[in-house]
Formats: C-alpha cells, structure tokens, sequence
C-alpha cells in the first residue's frame, strides 16, 4: 500500500510554522508497511491543491492531507478533495450538534461559518477530534482513499495516532507493537556500526535509529497480530542488541535518562540534592520537571561563583586557589559539601568550563569534572565534551545523570 | 520570480529527520519578494526524482534543491539535475584539491568516491561550503536555474543564507534588511489583533509573526537597496509597533528575554541571586546559559523542599505552616533571604503548584508566585499559569525574567 501525504498550509510556504506533522506522520507510518514516497506542501489555493490531490491520487492509495479544516473562507480542503473525488458535502446533524455544544459549553457564540465544519460527503468515515472543533475524515472512491485531518499538531497528533493508524493497518491487515531502546555513551555511527548485521537483515521487526544531543534511541518495531506476538518478536531483538551494545542502554520502554533516575530514587527511597557550576540548574531542572519529585530532591545549589561554592559547600579556599574551581578535587567538596548540608544519600556536582572563552592550557574549553557522593564514598569522573556553551553544559547534565543511574540502579 | 523547494532524502519519508530546512528556506524566502507556491520531499530515487525536478522546472523559475550531494552511490541529486537540465559533470581540479586537504587537514584517508563531490557541470557557480564536504552548485540553463545544498542543516543553512539568499536577491534585484522585535506578557492573537491595520496595508516593510511557548516575535522586513534605506523604511514601523503595543515589546534586536537581563545586570554592575521552588534551576540556567554570566550571578538555590527553604533562604516554619509554600509570604521570604544570603543587589525567586497533581481550592495547578528583592524593597506577583507542568515551569520562569527586565532596565 502506498501513502502520500499533502500538507496544506500557505503558513508553511511561508516558514510561519515547522512541519512537525510531516516528521510525525513519516515516523509513525513507516514501520507500518505502508510506503510513502512524497511529501507535498501547498498554500490555501484551490487550483494546486486540486492538482496535487490529483496527482496524489494516480501514485498512492491513500493520500493523507492535513490542515484547511477551519471555518475560514480560506479553510477549503474538504471542498476541494470532494471535488476531485466526485462528492457532495452535506450537513451531518450530530456533528453540527456537537459543534455548537463544544462552542455554548465553553461559553462562545458560534459563527454561522462553522457549520461547514460540520459537512462531510454523505458516506464519510468521520474521525472525532477531541482537541479541537473541525473533525477529521476519511473518503474512499474508486479504491482509494483521502485521510483529511486538522492542521494543528496537537489536534492532528492524537487523531492520526489514535484513529487514522488503526485505520490504515486494518486495511494493511496487520498490527504494530513497538519499543524503544535508549542509549547513553555512544554515538550514532558507533551504535549502527555495532549492530550492522543486525540492521542489515531486519525486516520484522524493523529497527530505527534516531539521534538527538548526546543521545540514541533504537526504535524495535514488529507487524503482528496482536500485542503478543509482537512482544514475542520484538524481545529477543532487544535482548540482542543489549547484550551487542552492554550497560550504554540504560532503558528499553522509551524512557528518558533523568525518568529512569527520577524512578530509581523514589523505588530505592532514597533522596538526592546536587550543586552544580557549569551545569547551571540543568541537572535539577531534569528532576524537577518529572511530577513526583518532591518525594527525593532535597535541593540543589547553583554555586557559580567561588564565593557560593566556599560558603554553601564548605569548597576549601585552598583548593580553589591551588588547583582551580574546575578541578577534580573541587567536584568531590561541591559534592560531598552537599550532601553533608542537605542530608542527602546521594548528591551530584558539575564543574567545568563551557565556553566559549577560558579554559587553561591542560583542561580546555569543554573540561567538565562531575561527582557523586554516597555513603560509598564519592566518584569523580573527568569528560572532555566539545560543541558550543549550551551543548557542552547540555552533556555535562547527561554525564552527571547517567553516573547517578549506573550506581543506583545496580544495587 | 517563483521558486519550488525540492528536499531529497529518504530519511525524510521515514521520519528520522525532522524537514528543519524547508522552514528556514521558507521564513528566509519569505519576506524577499521571491513567491513558493510548492515544497516537495522525494527520497534518494533517479526516478521520482527526476520527475519532481521536472514538474517543478515546469511551473517555476528556480528549483532549490536540498540533500543527496555526498559521496555514497545513494547520493544522486547533482547526476539527476545536471541531466534534467541536459549538463555533463566534469571534474573541477580546485574543488578536488581543497576536498583532498579537507580529509588530510583531518588526518583523514579520502575515499575514491568522495571525488564526485568535486564534480560539476562546467558552467556551474560554486557554492563553498566551510562546514562540510560536499559544496553547493547552481545550474543555468534556457532561463532557468537549480540551486543544490548540501542537506544537513548546519552545512545548508549558512550556505543558504550568506551565498543563495544574496544571489537570489541579486537575480530579483534589491537586498533585505531584517529586525526582530520581541515581545512578553501579549498572546499572538492579541499582539496581530492591534497591529491589524499594519499587518493588513503592509507592503515594505513586512510584518511577520511567530510565536513560541509564551513570546511573540514580530520580524520586520524592508527590500531596500541598501542597509541605510532599510533601516529609514524599517524603523519608523518599530515605533509605531513600540508605541502601539507599550512595554509588552522588550527588545526590538531579537534579543532573548533572559539575554537582555543578562545585558542589563553587566552594564549596570549589579550582582544577582535566584531562589527557586517550582523553576527548580531552570531560572538560573537561562542566566548561565550565557558566557560572562559570572560577572553578576552569584548563586542559584534551588529549595524544592520545605526543609532546604527554612534551612538554606531562613524561610520561617511559620510562613511555611499557615500559608504554606505556594504563597506570596513564602515567595517574600524565600527571594529576601537569598539576597541576604548572596549578598547580592537582587535576588529573585519562584515557588508554585506546577502539577499535574496538588494544589488548592483558592490555588489550583498553575497558581505560582514570583517575587524580586532589592534594595527597594521587595516586588511580589502572582501568575495563574495553563498548561502542562513543562509549560507552566517555562511561564513561570519567564515571568520572573520580566520582573527583573521591567525593574532594572528602567533604572
């Protein structure tokens, strides 16, 4: 089955807004088995949209169109692809009744102009949209197919995830069951490299590689009946690509780096305070923002200056004016200094030099020294990063959590 | 003139890649007076590709083209075009130096078939491009051009930007001169709804909106012949803008919020301290995210525990048990003891229900108050923030940058 998607916007044409929903709809449909070989953009305009909806429709059994579903005399996707489709729109009583529902319950007067949001071909399959006011829908001619869907990413998202997705693998007549694999410690081009037989001969499950700073994700994906045989195919996938890479996947439900810590310390029940320097407020921020952590983070100091990191941590004079701020031994007292103030079972710490200027001859722009203290004693690990000031203190807040997650997981 | 984008590249289709060149093209093409009516995404396939090439060559005059110029067999852009167009490839002996020093420079072996890289057609305008191996081209031909990038967006942008754009405009015949004018505390709905009469008779300048979580960004742009007339046509709308909308606009040089802080404390010689309960370190890391930051930011606390409030900021027990942490008292209190704590000129400070769970009846999921210590006294707000907690954290913490940005810039 072959998919083709055109995006209707003339915001897009004019670089107002970022095709998020092409990247979406691209990742999601492609482990699905249904090809899609164009992407289209065009503008509010009804003879290119015609045309392109034309030529969609001779290459592809499926077109899916996004955007142009609003009230607006510009909004005139639905009109447009009816045509082309030999349909005629009529007024769906339910929808219209919904329509102004969703309007008086939130208090707003409805215009006159909504009620073509609420008319559809007679035969259309209508996707609910519990985001927004225009329905999406689905109409089939002469064997193929147009998917029609809001524009707005977070009204488009959940439909084509929750209805247009089902829909399209009924018709493949197949399911998908997916997981993903995280990774922490090593490239792209290194993971890739690793697992190239692996990749090279996938074809159920598919594997898929994305990378985003510092960081890889493995996405295992099966076609399958039904959630178990999927799992019975994705899991020895899984098993051999962490038994390839080792302890760099440090999670195989999606999970981020600073989730898997945040659920390691409220089920290990201990708490956690971090002072940090180059970092910033980065590493307590990536705690923070996970609902729950209350529960384990006692506090964090942002000691910039050498004044905070001698008066908050008890940082010894001596050690700034002998061996630096950015030192391995400055690490271990911002550490160790925490945790003896908050009380903690663990504390972290980051010191380094994230650009652009500074740096001395031996520890270089990109120098980070990073510690966890524990009742174990404290680590310190030095990382030579590179990149730009907020790539350099972005790395630095990953390095620091993936200390935490190798010596809190393990025990 | 009207010019169609093409992005090669299979990893468009599949959804690894997010499409980040089409909306830079778009938003830099937009305001040139240069009209794109298509943008297409094909994959790495002679076939479709030549077809889209020569549906684009047939309804525009220039064809910008991105991806599929390295050296792999899967890369194919330049072979296609140049035959579409009826060119041969020669090797250009220059190009082919320069690719040779770039892998020896490196300390890298150069493969045979990095040597297409350095193949054209003899006509050809070179493209340089300083962040890669593979240059840019531009093929002419029966009044018609093709311009190839490079297709990641660190090697396409800056070629787009500092060699394409010009050449374009060359071709059009008149250059561009650009502000960005930045604006807090106005929705985008707001901000187009009292300019509507300027955005609706713009000609030259032109005014566009963008909005991110929170902002407004306003780009204003002049065709001009020169950066002077630029200027004297751009300016002129900036106040008519600055006066209509008042001090909602905080920079009109598409400066950050956080950056003009950051700014401002340096050239005032001030020295600043933050205090932060549901931010939880993102307020101080939009200040360290920027180098010279140490100049005046002498530490962050961030005191998510009741405990770390009392123990470190002197918040009282008694705030603490009658109003509780979420309350103007404990917003007071939390920046005063900071900026007694820091010794510092001013110190700010955040503490909130960011959700998805707590908060009160009088105070629900979104309520967060801010205050600003000084030597004025102390300022308190309070915000009742929507969204998710990544979105209410991101508010709040901007919230507390225009405390500072209203209270010291006009000092």
């Amino acid at each position: 089955m072959i998919a083709e998607l055109i995006c209707v916007g003339t915001e897009l044409l004019m670089g107002q807004v970022l095709n998020t929903n092409a990247h979406f709809i691209a990742k999601e449909l492609a482990p699905s088995g249904v090809d899609m070989y164009h992407q289209i953009v065009v503008g509010d305009n009804p003879k290119r949209l015609t045309e392109a909806v034309e030529t969609a429709l001779s290459r592809a059994d499926v077109v899916l169109l996004s955007g142009g579903l609003g009230p607006t005399d510009d909004d005139l996707t639905k009109e447009t692809v009816a045509k082309a489709l030999g349909k005629e729109l009529v007024l769906f009583d339910d929808e219209w009744e919904k329509l102004k529902y969703w309007f008086s319950s939130r208090g707003r007067a409805i215009a006159p102009n909504n009620k073509k949001q609420a008319m559809f071909p007679a035969d259309a399959i209508i996707l609910e949209n519990p985001n927004g006011t225009a329905p999406g829908c689905i109409m089939e001619a002469d064997g193929k197919a147009a998917v029609l869907m809001p524009g707005p990413p977070r009204e488009l998202m959940p439909m084509f995830k929750n209805l247009v997705l089902p829909w399209l693998l009924e018709k493949a007549g197949h399911r998908l069951y997916s997981r993903e694999i995280r990774i922490f410690g090593m490239g792209e081009s290194d993971v890739t490299y690793r697992l190239d037989e692996l990749i090279k001969h996938q074809t159920n499950p598919t594997i898929a590689p994305y990378a985003k700073t510092g960081e890889v994700t493995l996405r295992v994906t099966a076609r399958c009946r039904d959630d178990a045989e999927g799992e019975a195919l994705v899991l020895p996938v899984i098993e051999t690509i962490r038994a390839t890479l080792g302890d760099v996947v440090y999670d195989t439900n999606g999970r981020e780096l600073a989730e898997v810590c945040h659920h390691a310390l409220i089920e290990s029940g201990r708490t956690l305070a971090v002072s940090e320097s180059c970092t910033g407020g980065r590493l307590a921020d990536a705690f923070i923002n996970y609902p729950g952590s209350s529960a384990y983070f006692i506090e964090g100091d942002v000691t910039y200056s050498n004044d905070a990191k001698m008066r908050r941590l008890g940082v010894r004079k001596e050690t700034l004016d002998t061996v630096g701020a950015v030192s391995e031994e400055c690490a271990r007292e911002m550490a160790e200094g925490t945790r003896k103030a908050a009380n903690t079972d663990y504390a972290l710490s980051t010191t380094g030099y994230a650009g652009p200027d500074g740096g001395e001859p031996d520890k270089p722009v990109g120098t980070v020294f990073i510690a966890l203290a524990s009742e174990d004693g404290t680590i310190v690990k030095r990382l030579n990063l590179f990149g730009d000031r907020d790539r350099i203190r972005h790395a630095a807040m990953l390095n620091a959590l993936d200390l935490l997650r190798r010596n809190i997981c393990t025990k």
